[in-house]
């Protein structure tokens, strides 16, 4: 950095968003904001360099993005609309402050997309690798919230869009090489957007119990929620719906397990499948995989015979498994 | 770390303590929590490793504590009393899961003092340097917010406690020679506890209006809320309180530039002095150092002619200026 901290404050302060009920934004030691009555959302989320991703592969403007979405799609996973964001940066003398508005402009045209607003942080040296920290409040919109505890007995167990996208378009990204139809599957990658017209219209319908976002991999993200709602989930391989050139090229294990998609999983009971089926009628992209069974973990059917879940997604601790 | 991510939050999960308000903690993409209607305040603020702290001198407890009480200090500077906490941690494979454990082992004790609440937050692998990023959501319990802009001309400038105490600790660490009556000043820096009870005496006599709290150093603080407020401090370098040996050895500066006691720093008009006098008489260490007048800066006065203020404080981008 070249400037100094008081500085970059001052630049940061232009992307603090405005809202009726923030009484104090950027600019003291903390933020202060009126609130009704209700419930809210709290989530925190990091990336690191090195850990999380490259910038040899990510610009500055679609890591704004990536750290603010995934930070969204918690949100979303719970039941609640974003409303306000504190960011904490790790600046690396590396980076210039070009470097770092780059990074906010990218999470400003997030949080302009869902309402949200900037309402403070801290931004800091590092003498090691950078990284980004974001909390973000919401206001709850469902009727209840989406636990990972809720998943019972007999209800289905479905995902939005396609899984695997950006795992793929990593592997592309790293490969190099320009190939025909590479823009989706990176574009996935670098700014995964969560799905936030069917959600809300998931929420209005009222069809959810159980819902969780998916960013380690199918796999291991449904065997938290088999784990924290105490059930066994039974899902096909052959309905996890993703890009044909996945299942043509033997790369099915992207899907399963390769993470990084901000897909919403999410369970319903079976009265709710009318309503699921006509939504998908209207062009929503919900695929059901399987159901919610007694017992525990993840049983994964090919064919109607169970194979085993190739990897069981990432620890950022140990690497892929 | 030698142990699994799912291993770690497992852990972790243990210090998430229970409130009544918490309808859904640790162990979902976020936290959820019922809030009356009011009005909340939110800090982040972060300590990275080599940048704010060496773990040479500064164990994970400490570290912990440390981490916590300043994020608590910003919310009580505020104006509002903790009520949940989020933590971030990016964890460099020498630390151990013990050590990790002992850093929530302190910030649990922190917790404990404030009925604070852990509901949240992330944990993730870093390639470089160890850091802690911590979010506090606060509820408002004075009329109104302490903020760095209601500084008006006329009113006094007041600190509590004595200045320079953690900075003249981190000199004795550093030294390495035990000596006399060292424990005191190591002890504020490396566990710099806010003067809670006093300033729940300044919230219940409603005494003051701008606050903060004094963290990168007095003179570089207070201009800060000079700047916020579009005025003008005159200080006594007399009046400021700190250790006699600071004076006795020539060491002024840290009182003035030295930072990180987390003391509060606030103005009142006149008609509170007698609330504020008999507070002192009470006991509670407030010393005023100065007014506010209209102008820009701070006026550093020695023996009633204008001196310069050793140091302008930490800049975290820049080191000491």
């Amino acid at each position: 950095m070249e400037i100094s901290e008081n500085r970059l404050i001052g630049l940061i302060r232009k992307f603090a968003g405005k809202s009726n009920t923030i009484v104090r934004g950027i600019g003291d030691d903390g933020a202060v904001a009126g609130l009704p009555e209700g419930q809210y959302v709290f989530v925190q989320d990091a990336m690191v360099e090195h850990v999380h991703f490259e910038f040899s592969f990510m610009d500055p403007r679609h890591l704004g993005k990536k750290a603010l979405y995934s930070n969204i799609s918690d949100t979303l996973a719970m039941g609640a609309r974003p409303l306000f964001f504190l960011v904490t940066m790790g600046i690396p003398e590396k980076l210039s402050s070009g470097d770092v508005l780059k990074i906010y402009r990218g999470m400003d045209m997030v949080a302009r997309e869902f309402g949200a607003v900037l309402i403070g942080g801290d931004t800091t040296a590092t003498k090691g690798d950078f990284f980004i920290d974001i909390s973000v409040i919401g206001k709850m919109v469902s009727k209840r919230y989406f636990g990972r505890d809720k998943a019972r007995t007999g209800h289905l167990i479905a995902v939005t869009g396609r899984l695997g996208e950006a795992a793929y378009g990593l592997r592309l990204l790293k490969e190099r090489a320009p190939r025909k139809g590479a823009g989706s599957f990176i574009r996935r990658f670098l700014s995964p957007r969560p799905p936030y017209e069917l959600w809300k219209e998931l929420v209005k319908n009222d069809i959810t119990d159980a819902m969780m976002d998916i960013s380690d991999g199918l796999i291991i993200d449904l065997s938290r929620m088999m784990e924290e709602s105490k059930k066994q989930a039974c899902i096909h391989w052959e309905d996890v719906p993703m890009p044909r050139t996945l299942r043509r090229d033997g790369l099915e294990s992207l899907a399963l397990a390769g993470g990084e998609d901000y897909q919403l999983l999410f369970t319903f009971p079976r009265g709710k499948l009318d309503a699921v089926s006509s939504m998908v009628q209207k062009g929503f992209k919900i695929t059901v995989i399987g159901e919610v069974v007694s017992g525990k973990g993840v049983r994964l059917l090919r064919n109607g015979s169970e194979v085993e879940a190739p990897g069981r997604g990432y620890d950022h601790f140990k690497g892929a498994r």
